[in-house]
């Protein structure tokens, strides 16, 4: 059996978190890197992720978070924050990095620059911060799928009030706002829904075959 | 090293695919059953995910995707449409699926079902399909990485014009829209950018912590 589908079958939506154990600093550092080779449009990475280890601030951003117990209990809250108001500076920024990284000049790049500009300038600010905002859904899942490798849980938690946290983190002063949570950590032994049957829809509800 | 962060760097956006390569009816097992496995919000999976492997519909789809080679040369196109108009029928048939899966009763997520209802048919159509759409992110993104420990090439698209897909795929009368595609198969020989270095953010760039 893959060891993909091995793996998800492991993880689950951890509702309780021993709070003994944290995630050590090497691991820490796998979940960033599998973050950090998340796809995303054009390449963008039109976002950056906070990982709180903080318990002051934690506590603070629990009660913008339905009060769910995870927040404080879990070894860190990582928050996935979209830039807001992405625009020529961020893909200038892009460009610059494709120059680096792959020794081209800018010239060459001027083209698609320009047509990465002509695409996303246009949207609008609404339109633009929820384009953003799906980006963190990847990256989110690459988090979830190779913590799961790891034997590290995480829980992701679209529930929350994003102005709050927002407020809670000075996010919107850098720019950015608060599109997802996550726990990671370790599950505790007494957390039940451990357990719990996995619902999903059935294939034949779930596929179209054209 | 995590066999995620080796498949990960393994995986390029294929350009150009092998045209004599099909990905086998075990590994398309496989692949669904990893997009089946996607965490959604709720659980509710608001999408059907579509694989076509008709070659004139495909052809019929390549132009209303920038005239993407990879749509027609692929294995498979995979398109990922999210559920518009999300309401109380499809929350009544995932508590359905919870009775069943679970072996509880009806009566005993009466509360939960309720809740759920009050937050969702809440949202303005725009925003439940805008909720809808990000959902496809983690299934996409759950392909991948599975995909990648198959060494099967896959390449994610949002650049292609949704109304045309959903005509041609008779999507709006399912109650569908195309909100991101994947063509799936096996990278040709000749595709130079699979040699190209990965240009990611570093960790200083795209982390903060707290």
């Amino acid at each position: 059996m893959s060891n993909f589908i091995k793996n998800a079958n492991w993880r689950y939506a951890t509702k309780k978190f021993d709070t003994n154990k944290k995630v050590s600093n090497e691991d820490l550092e796998t979940l960033k890197e599998a973050i950090q080779l998340s796809v995303s449009s054009y390449g963008l990475q039109p976002y950056k992720v906070i990982f709180v280890d903080n318990p002051e601030l934690r506590a603070k951003i629990q009660p913008a978070a339905w009060g769910q117990s995870q927040i404080v209990d879990a070894s860190q809250l990582v928050v996935f924050a979209n830039i807001t108001n992405f625009g020529e500076e961020q893909i200038d920024a892009y460009i610059n990095n494709v120059v680096t990284t792959r020794g081209l000049s800018a010239e060459d790049l001027k083209g698609y620059a320009d047509f990465m500009k002509s695409k996303i300038t246009t949207l609008s600010e609404e339109n633009r911060n929820t384009w953003t905002s799906k980006q963190t859904y990847i990256a989110l899942t690459n988090l979830l799928n190779a913590a799961a490798e790891l034997k590290i849980d995480v829980t992701p938690m679209e529930g929350f009030d994003p102005a709050l946290v927002n407020e809670i983190l000075g996010l919107e002063k850098m720019g950015l706002n608060a599109s997802l949570l996550a726990t990671i950590g370790y599950r505790h032994d007494e957390d039940a829904t451990q357990n719990y049957a996995k619902v999903r829809k059935s294939k034949e509800e779930l596929f179209i075959n054209l």
